[in-house]
């Protein structure tokens, strides 16, 4: 049953709180960096929602509406091709007008404005935008967080985001679970949300596989580090190994050493490696090299959806998103959506693999066992880590 | 049945004959240039065809064998980490010792060996090597077509690699034909050669999908041109559309304009197009934009082995490499090759799509259905064209 | 006569209050932005300018002096290698913290600190060091000007700086006083302050040439711009063609042509071209291809400075910086500082042209006849301009 | 006196094989390499010198000169932009038509062509072209030692162009003679040739040097090296400081390393260190560096001139380049030549630094006191060393 529209505008109204309680732990400067081409400014995340209902809820359906200022469709438009020119990327944090302060007005502007179009009106388009609106802002909530871990560790002496941390429980042995396969169907049904790339459901056919019980732990992927992994390029890619050398990376994003003592930046500050937590900031080309590493390999999403929906219970998830090795592409029969949504999540089936389950980072509620998250394999800063599979011996 | 060891001799024999034939139209000058990071100098696919014998056959199998030269596994060797180190890529024409003259003595060198080995041991694991350096060194003859065309275009008058040419047939119509899919079996099976990426054979199950009966023509191609489809963003992946923009692409690879005229070089110099003729040396990016721009998509890897497989006479193909839009990625239980020849194929499984098919430059006998060729959808040099599918109504 | 220990309070004050008065018109989030790699963040002028004296002065001088926060060395030393490591320049706009509000707090106690130390002691090495600091400061000031113009520049409608300007006076009719040249003395001679690189004063041989009365205008320029001086290769420098290709340039930093209407962006907002003010903004390159088209040439700096010290009345100077012909390089005898100060000037006689005069961004009391100012002949975010010169015919 | 036509022309023949003489010791394969951007093949440098007789010479003055081949101007123009549109410098070594069989051809062709054209004409414009023509070649004869040794030093084990050598002598003491300078002259003067850089003879003011005796040696730069001057900031310009870290220089180029040891790499082959050669193959930034380090300095190109012209004898000088600290720039009252020649040398007094001297690569006969060499401080694979100066105590 569709939700009434009371209910959307509650979930509406706490969503936007949800995004300004993030920044409220910043300093106003930490808001306005741009620390790569990759990140954004917390000030342009806290715009761009604002500017996504305005453009396609309130000019389209707030009769009589005002636009805030006609120039912010040129500065918060992300990456919608079918509306207009914009800022390039790499230049949000050159962008110093309109200010922080100004954006907040914005944003409340745009709050106001969809309490009031939500309060007097009743459509199941409205609804249904209402509804993308709300999880596009979930989905830049985990962003905002991804991007004040990257900025406050551009300091010398990053700070922390959080405050204190209850300590964490020791991991679980590592078991592998035994899937049959056969002829499954994946992908969304049903009535709740989700993205147009998680459709339609079709059939797959499994090989009998086997899936851990849970992600790598920062411990076990020290052994990685401790047995030569990164100087070795049997485990990798080629493409990953060119990227080892590129970067020069020798760990995962945020760790460090120093005399022989690994510390890794949190968002509750720096920390002592703690080995039972689940790895997280591997890039594509280190999961797939540590799973080399350890003679198991990567879940193909197929894999991922059907074991985390047949034994939910044995197989928990959620604390890292969690490579697979299948690549980003549209599922047999797959439809973008008409018009500027279109260009949501269809354009980007290239280059990049899917990512499954979900992180502490991400909304309560905004995660299912369909989603399909995607980065190019090159990428760390979000929370990504490692659950492994295997073939049945 | 295994081939004799005279027939393996004999096709041994004929495959480094063919590998030079290639090279007999050139002048000395042109065996030498490196026109860009991807193309080798043909002298040094001469060289590395020989090495990869020397490697692994020569070395390992005769005994008392004398290596040529010492130095020649730092400078041929193509990408085998596991056998040390080597010549960056994009050096590869800054070597100018050994000479080609030498080059040529080295290739003798090899092949006489060769056929000493070949004339005086008998073993299955020697059959199944010299076969997969065959197959190798008809991968490269393809590469050195495509290398040498890449070479003879930087000249501001390029010269004609073959002489006259017989006119085309004329294209047929184009049709769509229909496939019902289901559970189906891809990948190699039986006993002739194939590589280990085609392995193992599994199933997948295949929604129904019509595909087209040849590949898109030029004639075809340029509407989309005209049509303004290289200014348009909304037929393009994002990355295909940042493509088109840092490569300044209006056309495929070796098409010019002059005064409305449209011309495509060609290993028989320049021509004028040739409507009729399968559109070539366009990327993945422009041939996904192309289907999109037809309403149509490209075929996945497992649609194309499929009818091909079951309906060979009314879907030829051969002329032009055809695009999917399957990631290259590993089979269900596939597993690499142990040692170096694990290189060959396993690690360059990322950020690459599938291509099925042959090309004019393809050898006879290299090709089959379960052949999977792979490229980065932004390479345009290799001889690689469109094949249209789509879902039924 | 050296200053007394109150002037010179006075003075330090005072330029300490201008530093803080220009960012007074800015707002928060302007003062964060590094909007190109050789622009700094407002907050950094801040900053920098108080590690200074906190460096140079305090940490040496005043007894039991506590550090305001030991990470500011790393932080907010500029270029001093001997001083230790740094943040990479082009990374200034990526650090969060300190806040700005904490900058300020330091800039208040470095002030006030100073204060007291110069209250209570009196040497003459302080005196000279905080003269230096103090036109270091100046520096910086002139520096922030350039940098706002910048920052501000990024915006898709960027903001006036100052309020309302009064109208510039028409310029006089470009003449030509003629020098008879000879052995002649130039650099800094006297008590007043200078920079190292002002000494020693020193002998010069000069040939008879004439010096235009006033510095080229927006008019004149624009006569160049309308000739094709941008189009044609024999104008220009190799390197300064090569600039111009590379960069796309068509007219000066901050030009912008709108239906044949030229309008250039100044602190005081978008204005319509004012033919009869300086032309300003264009590189080293542009500034020598315009006196070659004009059949002049650019002024060496001994010859600048010998027409200034000789007729300045009827040469005024002082609106915008005047590129010279002179690289900038050591003057013969020339001994850089001891210590860390040695690199203030004395490392960048390199790949740079000297710059003489001064422009409205500097501050009163900060210019004379014998100042070498520098920078690279491809820059142009200065308020350079062009100065004529010419051989007697 | 002028020189009579037979004489012009046995000096224009004997400079044509000279050039030839210099590609015998080469393989086909040396003569087609492009190493780095800065290196063209030396199939480019036989084309260049025969275009350079046949663009200023032959097209001119010739009646009823048939041109070789009408693509050439635009292959093998160097950098003159008023001759039109030409090959992109980094792409001279892709071109692989015309061969360098077919080049030679061109040589034979413009030598014959041009041998009549002295046979047959006689005016002193002629006579002045075939003077910059010859000295135009010689230069090139230099530069293509340069790059023969930059492209044999590319393979793995790098041949010797030449063949045995002679020891050298041992280094003399290294001295300091003393000049009271004054107001000299410097530039050229008298009937002799020169290029338009040298002009006009000019008065300069000298204040009192000292001038090193000879080059520094070898031995002298190790101990550089070994009291780790590439570690130190405090001996560099900025600059070259940057350019130290950026390219990871640790020695003069062809330098190497083994278990302590040096050898260099010559075009005698790889060689010991020898102590007492002059150390050459280093940027001016080296040179720079390794003087400051000394307590000395680089000479003015004024005060090098003054001191070869007036104590010839107690200062040899040819085997280095030296590098001065003159920025490259014209002399007062510099014009260069009309058309498409006033490109030779007017056009890159940027960003350069004036080398004087000569070198072993230095055809006999091209060296003079007022020859004013440039090139990038950077640029380290011309034959470039060092020689000291000081100011009086």
């Amino acid at each position: 049953m569709s939700p009434t529209m009371s209910q959307i505008s509650a979930r509406f109204l706490a969503a936007r709180a949800a995004t300004e309680a993030l920044c409220a732990p910043l300093e106003y400067d930490d808001q306005l960096v741009q620390s790569a081409e990759f990140v954004s400014p917390p000030k342009w995340h806290l715009a761009h929602t604002s500017w996504f209902f305005e453009t396609f809820l309130l000019i389209p359906f707030q009769s009589q509406y005002r636009v805030f200022d006609g120039e912010f469709n040129y500065l918060f438009n992300s990456y919608y091709e079918s509306l207009g020119s914009r800022v390039a990327r790499p230049r949000r944090g050159s962008i110093s007008r309109p200010t922080l302060a100004k954006v907040r007005d914005y944003r409340t502007y745009v709050t106001n404005q969809m309490a009031a179009l939500l309060a007097s009106v009743e459509s199941p388009e409205i609804t249904r935008l209402v509804e993308l609106g709300i999880h596009h802002e979930q989905q830049h909530q985990e962003l905002l967080l991804m991007d004040i871990k990257h900025i406050l560790h551009q300091n010398p002496a990053p700070p922390a985001y959080f405050g204190t941390s209850s300590p964490g429980s020791a991991a679980l042995p590592l078991a592998f679970s035994l899937f049959d396969g056969g002829l499954i169907e994946m992908g969304h049904s049903g009535a709740g949300f989700c993205f147009d790339n998680e459709t339609p459901r079709h059939r797959v056919f499994l090989a009998p596989f086997a899936l851990a019980n849970r992600a790598v732990s920062n411990g076990e992927y020290l052994q990685f580090i401790q047995d030569g992994g990164y100087r070795e390029a049997r485990w990798w890619l080629s493409d990953g190994w060119d990227a080892v050398n590129r970067n020069g990376w020798t760990a995962p994003l945020y760790w460090q050493e120093t005399k022989d003592q690994w510390s890794i930046f949190t968002l509750h500050g720096l920390r002592t490696l703690a080995p039972d937590e689940p790895v997280t900031h591997v890039s594509g080309y280190e999961a797939q090299a540590f799973a080399r590493w350890r003679g198991t390999r990567l879940p193909t999403e197929a894999e991922w959806e059907f074991a985390m929906t047949t034994s939910p219970e044995s197989l928990p998830w959620g604390r890292v998103w969690e490579w697979t090795r299948s690549a980003y592409g549209p599922y047999p029969g797959y439809r973008a959506e008409e018009g500027a949504l279109g260009e949501y999540n269809g354009k980007f089936m290239s280059n990049q693999l899917v990512l499954r389950g979900g992180c502490d980072a991400t909304p309560a509620g905004h995660t299912r066992a369909t989603y399909r998250n995607f980065y190019s394999p090159e990428m760390r800063w979000q929370f990504a880590g490692i659950r492994l599979a295997k073939d049945p011996a």
